[in-house]
């Protein structure tokens, strides 16, 4: 079995949910309503050693880690963080490593006003949950499945980058210092998807890579896709040190980057675009379309054939 | 350092809580207001193989602990269990054994109208986290911290008797059956935390030994306890099977009873009694009051003595 044959066989074997569930099992959060105007959007994410990050990471970098993923999460739901459960698991309990930990994500709480209120810490295999719950106004939640054919496919920020660094620290190599940091320290764009979901018809984070979750998300649509090859956002120090054809792999196969992948109504371009730049400085890049079917990659409006590079990746 | 350590550590380091907040860490769950009427509680709990459960245990008990401990903490702040959040982490993922997992809880989710609305599945280390939200009447929620000088304590149900059941299991024993089930199905007292939302002072659900976690609730409201002995609900056949005094240690300090222990304003014993009887079956024993300090064991009116018996226990 496949973890998706898992979740498919809990959605199968479970009784079907109640009428306060707005949507359940199988994508980045679930949304139940709490009153008339408001909707509570639930993210549940657990990371572990050799798993989601190298036996040498720090504490620092894994108390960032554990929040950054549910936060993007979020972000990829629409919806404002507000409240976390945490559950930490270490086979021994050691001061520094624990205050590294808090370090780490000490920066989040305050910059998204989410307070830490409960959880638990057990002796066991270094392994951590975390839960965030937050908040968005009434069916304005974002999901995976009401893509439509023509909407324009938008990334923020660059792709590839977190897999590069990882591939850096798996070598053994500091430098480029950039994309380890890119690996280590993911930025969540919670900001951003609280603005996407006026504008957003489908909404999903790159955690898997994304190629993987493009097509979670056209999948999830019934569509299809068309990417533009040349129009994916990779860093230059990334092709300059590695080249194209493992950039490209990088960017689109590599996971981690943290990143948000949406789609947007074409006739909504110029006004989505023109207030998304008033209003943040992260990059957007329109990397393709949306098609009624068939996923088909173009470089110079040729097709393109992704290679299956076997670079390491988690 | 030891749990509580890490948890006080969290609770210096991080920024003070918001507004919405009515209870942070440190109780048996959360709670957060969502409008004017209802409040949302929130519980997380993580289970392991070799700290929670045998090697040897069934995925059909593994399912049901981890469900019953966390509706047991719902329970215990008198809140009604909503929506579950499942984080699934398995070396190897084995159809029949899921399918046990499953078969284990889903009869706590249609007892309980719980829906199971989102989690995720990793490979990783044998580690289960759930977390459960619940709602409850605003200001309603109980707490550990609320007794008074004089309130009587009660205990639903039985003591010791999972430990019992641990300590058979550990010995290769599977007689009697009666105990090895209340280990491995421990019943979560929902309806009874429900109902008493409106009679107990405080509450606390007996998780870690009964001791342990009378002293976790006198000393949050910062007064102790005189207890009887001769009034601890144990069953004869554990006395019969292994005497006074161990049966006493194993009703004290033996855990996973996941019974709950809570306090009753003494003018209100008549009434509460009363409504108990004619809604549960459900057994409650007075077992003793909380006084102003010190904590104190009385047998047939005379000190006693606990002696700290070295039997095994999770």
């Amino acid at each position: 079995m496949k973890e998706d044959d898992v979740i498919n066989l809990i959605r199968d074997l479970i009784p079907s949910v109640a009428q306060d569930v707005k949507l359940s099992i199988g994508d980045d959060g679930s949304v139940v309503e709490i009153d008339q105007e408001m909707e509570l959007v639930t993210v549940l994410d657990t990371i572990t050693v050799g798993t989601h990050y190298l036996p040498s990471a720090s504490s620092n970098s894994i108390g960032h880690r554990i929040f950054a993923v549910n936060l993007s999460d979020i972000a990829a739901m629409g919806a404002k963080p507000k409240w976390a459960h945490l559950s930490l698991s270490l086979p021994k309990l050691d001061k520094l490593w624990i205050e590294g930990f808090i370090a780490g994500f000490s920066p989040l709480l305050s910059e998204h006003d989410l307070n830490l209120i409960g959880g638990d810490t057990i002796r066991g295999p270094e392994m951590i949950s975390l839960s965030i719950q937050g908040v968005v106004k009434k069916d304005r939640y974002v999901t995976r499945v009401n893509a439509n054919d023509g909407d324009l496919i938008y990334v923020t920020g660059h792709l590839g980058s977190a897999a590069f660094g990882l591939h850096l620290l798996k070598s053994g190599k500091d430098e480029p210092k950039q994309f380890i940091h890119d690996f280590n320290f993911p930025t969540p764009r919670v900001n951003e998807g609280i603005f996407l979901s006026d504008f957003a018809s489908s909404m999903i984070d790159v955690s898997d890579g994304f190629e993987v979750d493009l097509l979670k998300l056209t999948k999830g649509s019934n569509l299809g896709f068309e990417v533009n090859i040349d129009q994916l956002p990779i860093k230059k120090e990334m092709l300059d040190c590695i080249g194209f054809d493992q950039s490209i792999s990088m960017a689109l196969i590599g996971g981690d980057d943290y990143e948000l992948c949406f789609t947007i109504p074409s006739e909504m371009r110029n006004e989505f675009e023109r207030k998304w730049h008033d209003r943040f400085k992260t990059k957007i890049s329109m990397v393709g379309m949306i098609i009624e079917s068939s996923n088909n990659y173009k470089y110079n409006d040729q097709n393109y054939m992704v290679e299956n590079k076997n670079f390491e990746h988690f």
